[in-house]
């Protein structure tokens, strides 16, 4: 809707040419796209080039002068041509003196310059007042006018003016500019474009590590193990059976991993008796990444719950099934149902589908418009007690699941324990470190740290000149 | 990345101390953790306090002074202290006279004083510009920069110049501003951070009462009645088939509860012949959690699909299957393929599938971010025409498993009917009251009332001196 | 929380009635409903009428004056009667000089008049200010205030701070304003809440043609064959067998057709040698909807996975299975664990998983708040990257059922085919070309291209006046 606003036909005559003439060095690929757009926004548009006459490409019912005719024409400036090129503007700066040059310019490789392409062009024009955006939305975005993504414009400026005069100008062209304060901001704001998932890094690297960790294991135990031992092929357990014991067991060691760190720095506050230095930066890095973590560990939990659920549809299972019946038969057997049996299995198959609905339900309060909906309180209350909750009850899924398995050395190959014993200790530890932080005595001296009560060195309590705003967690 | 771009060093002097000097009274924690996120967002910080000498644990290159001091430094105070010790402010009134006084506090308990923090605050010092904001960001939310929850800064005035300054404040700490408009607001800004889910207490409630009423009625009829007539124990039934009774039953109740309020509005229009009379308040209140209702029913809904998908993998069943087979073949009997049976039990398969399918299609639409894309039409479309569809489609699901077992009086256990006969009585009835609200007599009447008719008690229509507006509906 | 903050009694005395006076002209149904609000947020409101004794049901607290009395108290005018009635203000153009006039008026169809009606407002008051505002809200929204779709309201005008001054009294209102620029997008934005899903239509349509398409293919080859030739009813299969065949087939179609305008528009790049000529109109709109065929594509292959899932659960699979065991016994079989068998179910199964669970992230990741969330490099990557490894993925499950059963002419009856065998067609072809386009050559040809380069109709590379800028995608 809001796109489709700006595609319109240029404002008539007079109007536009007072208020809403725009000048743009440089025409590029992006001057163009950019030229033309404001065209469809209602703006006049003057080119500005080094060689006016030569330039082609343009769209139609644009001017094209030379830099510092343009520049004379109109109070903001767009410089579309690359850092490199930037040189020219010095000897324009008596025309661009007291102007707005908007920077929209992209480097290559994230921090590329020591300083960023704005500051530069700030200091060879000190005069002008440099504001940086555009930078986040593509040529093609531009030109192709509704995508999705790439509406946020990042603006950024040492003026305050100016930087309200361009957000203006992006809202005039249908796109949504964001306030980034200061030119001190515009190296982030030139990194941002380039960046592919920064956070998602560090747990995409933990989860595949131990995917792969975990598959080998795996198959040592029950495809390698099956064949040596038994001589029997059962490689076909590679598609399914395999995965669907790696995903469980993946997932609830990083579902475990986003509860750690806070664990770690309970018990380092503890330790200090402050909450005023700083943790670790392996600790802080750990800390920012548990929403990803939490996501990947979702979606191996929701891989594994369609894993699960096909089972009965799976040819292999089905003739086992049917292996077992015939035998059966055969023997003329006949297995009274066992209670505790059908207690057990029914009750991890229970605790597994609510793990996973709290899961789920952990994964919709992260969504960005959701948690934007819920106060600080509830969004805590959220991750932290039904997180616990979540890890509890997945937890609790795979020891029910294990059941008197765990102390059985029989079923041990090669030495080697079932790979879900191996997963639950993650778990198992966090679990027991959070229930002993949360026994009275601890929990009372964690809540005073982190109101601001700090453990004083000579032993008594730290007095402020004011009374201490009472605790927001 | 709007979070990252404000984690920068302090600006560089000159620029920073004329125009961006801030005032902060109180030294306790959130007074510090504010100084630290503005001195690092490029704020020049100065600290008011009772004792400046004795000031410890403040970041470094800020400034304490006096209360008088400080504040005559600074255009913007920040009151960083307790509500109970704001009297200090009096003596102050005249170096505070026209500045910009921002009250950052919380209360502990909702609505604990008769009139909020910062009212209180701007009868002190009447000649101060009083401005609400800060208090829904958490201290540690502000150290950590990084959450999620919490971006969000309410603001609240009577001065609009006061409120756009520290507007734009906000922006720079890399918060998100709200303009909640004058002073009157501050009392329920104050309150927000300490609400819990306030709109999805009731409709928990409601769903608690049900899932515990239904579960025991589903205990009696199921477990207790087997274990008092046949002496058997099917107690592990505890763990799946009886939730999985209780889950879609209140499921299909809570969606009939979203749909009820809006039947009996037209109800009670109808029979008033004005959309002018107010509801009475429960029904008010039924409409406003009409939505969390909706997404509560959804989750049960979600439970009851996964409790049924599992279905095949558990033991009992597997069991039961295999007993009946090898019956089977002892009896040497063979049970041909019942058509009808097929048909109905993929109708209503089919039909519980679809279904559901709307229902997520419901609770996708009433995700924040998708509703603010859709206008008023169409969310009303998805709302209302495809929630009645997915009432339909799940009352029919229902009504298709019970097929003839409604009325076969053999099914009753201790003269209770089956639970899920109990659970369409509220279903079938709003759906009968809708087809009847449908009919075109009805309709018109309502769609009349709604575009502002009234019923004249002269008996003539009312008559107005300008003509209606056309129906938004 | 923004909608209740407003929902407060009016402003003390003093303050309101200088600076917070409104007019309403009109005093019906929407105009009551704005009127109210207004009250309730703290604004003065007069009402301008004809015969303003005889106005009734206003809310109480207002004033209903004539309507050039009216207009001299207030800045602002909201004009809230029907377009047809607008000619009476011609008369007041004198007071209304210099004013603001709000237009919030809708139409009963789009386009229905040549110009919008805020245009024909200011053509008739030359002098007055006209911003276009409210008419997303519908007067039901106003007053039960707590809705979640109607918060946003598009302004535009001509006049920057008329502009503003409405968006002010939208935000106190508790309301969203969003900038839409000059008039020139008031059509626009009184079409927008006429609008019922409009990018929408054509996928739905596509998709609504498919799936009849197909199932009364399925239903020939399924149903009306086995009839016919082994006079065998088996029309159960309407119920779910064959919907599992339609969905997943028209999901991989749909998915199909979301990539191939890119391919067609690369290969229309190629052969032009260049980006600067503007795309066939129904490749342009067919790239525009390219998010909704997904979508709609993702909803399918949700009721494929489920279809499937409940397979295990019917009353005809499970007697079929159960017949089979019971043959295989009496004949006194044994069919031993097929291999090959075991691993090709198994893989296609696994295949089929993946491929849905990419499906899944592709749908999420479309959410606003995502898509809004990540830069122009992440989207594409997922869209692009991933949307590709998707249908990789279900093409991939497809084939794997298929096997060797696409060669084998014993299965078609009728001489027709498997459906799925016509299903693959498209995908294939659309991943046969991709696979082309991706080769090096033509690869660096189409960036180059995208790039702006251009080929130049004399052999020569066309030559900018400035370096073009580096490539943002």
């Amino acid at each position: 809707m809001e796109a489709n606003c700006s595609n319109m036909t240029p404002l008539s005559s007079d109007f536009a040419q007072k208020e809403n003439t725009v000048c743009i060095f440089g025409t590029g690929d992006y001057g163009r796209s950019l030229g033309l757009k404001m065209l469809q926004s209602g703006f006049s548009v003057i080119y500005g080039s080094r060689n006016p006459s030569s330039a082609s490409l343009l769209p139609k019912g644009v001017e094209v002068l030379s830099h510092s005719e343009a520049a004379s024409k109109s109070h903001i400036i767009f410089v579309a041509v690359q850092r490199d090129h930037y040189s020219f503007v010095t000897k324009l700066s008596r025309v661009l003196e007291g102007k707005i040059l908007v920077d929209v310019s992209n480097n290559l490789k994230i921090n590329q310059y020591p300083e960023s392409n704005a500051e530069y062009l700030a200091q060879l024009v000190p005069g002008a007042k440099v504001v940086k955006a555009f930078n986040t939305v593509s040529a093609w975005a531009l030109q192709s006018g509704t995508l999705d993504a790439s509406r946020q414009v990042f603006v950024c400026s040492n003026d305050s003016k100016a930087k309200h005069a361009v957000m203006d100008i992006v809202r005039t062209l249908g796109l949504t500019p964001h306030d980034q304060g200061s030119l001190l901001a515009s190296k982030e704001v030139e990194n941002y474009p380039l960046q592919l998932f920064p956070m998602w890094r560090l747990p995409l690297c933990i989860c595949a590590g131990l995917t792969v960790l975990i598959f080998l294991y795996c198959l040592i135990t029950d495809v390698i193990y099956t064949a040596a031992t038994e001589e029997k092929d059962v490689s076909f357990r590679i598609a399914i059976s395999i995965p669907n014991k790696v995903f469980p067991i993946v997932s609830l060691i990083l579902l475990a991993l986003v509860y750690i760190p806070g664990v770690f720095a309970a018990i380092i506050q503890l330790h200090r008796g402050t909450k005023y230095k700083r943790f670790p930066d392996w600790l802080d890095r750990w800390m920012l990444c548990r929403k990803q973590l939490g996501l990947v560990a979702l979606s191996y939990a929701f891989l594994h719950a369609i894993y699960t659920l096909v089972i009965p549809i799976r040819y292999y299972v089905r003739h086992r099934i049917n292996s077992y019946i015939i035998t059966q038969i055969r023997k003329n057997e006949t297995s009274p149902l066992d209670n505790t049996m059908a207690w057990r299995t029914d009750a991890y198959i229970a605790l597994g589908i609510l793990g996973f609905f709290f899961y789920v339900l952990l994964g919709i309060t992260s969504l960005p418009s959701v948690s934007n909906a819920v106060n600080w309180r509830e969004f805590r209350f959220v991750q932290s007690k039904l997180g616990y909750l979540t890890l509890v009850l997945c937890t609790g899924h795979a020891l029910m699941f294990g059941w008197d398995k765990f102390l059985s050395f029989s079923r041990f190959r090669w030495y080697l324990p079932p790979a879900y014993t191996l997963g639950l200790v993650i778990p198992c530890t966090v679990l027991v470190l959070k229930l002993i932080l949360i026994t009275p005595c601890l929990d009372r001296r964690i809540t005073k740290i982190r109101q601001g009560w700090e453990k004083s060195p000579t032993g008594k309590p730290s007095e402020n000149g004011d009374v201490p705003l009472q605790c927001k967690l």
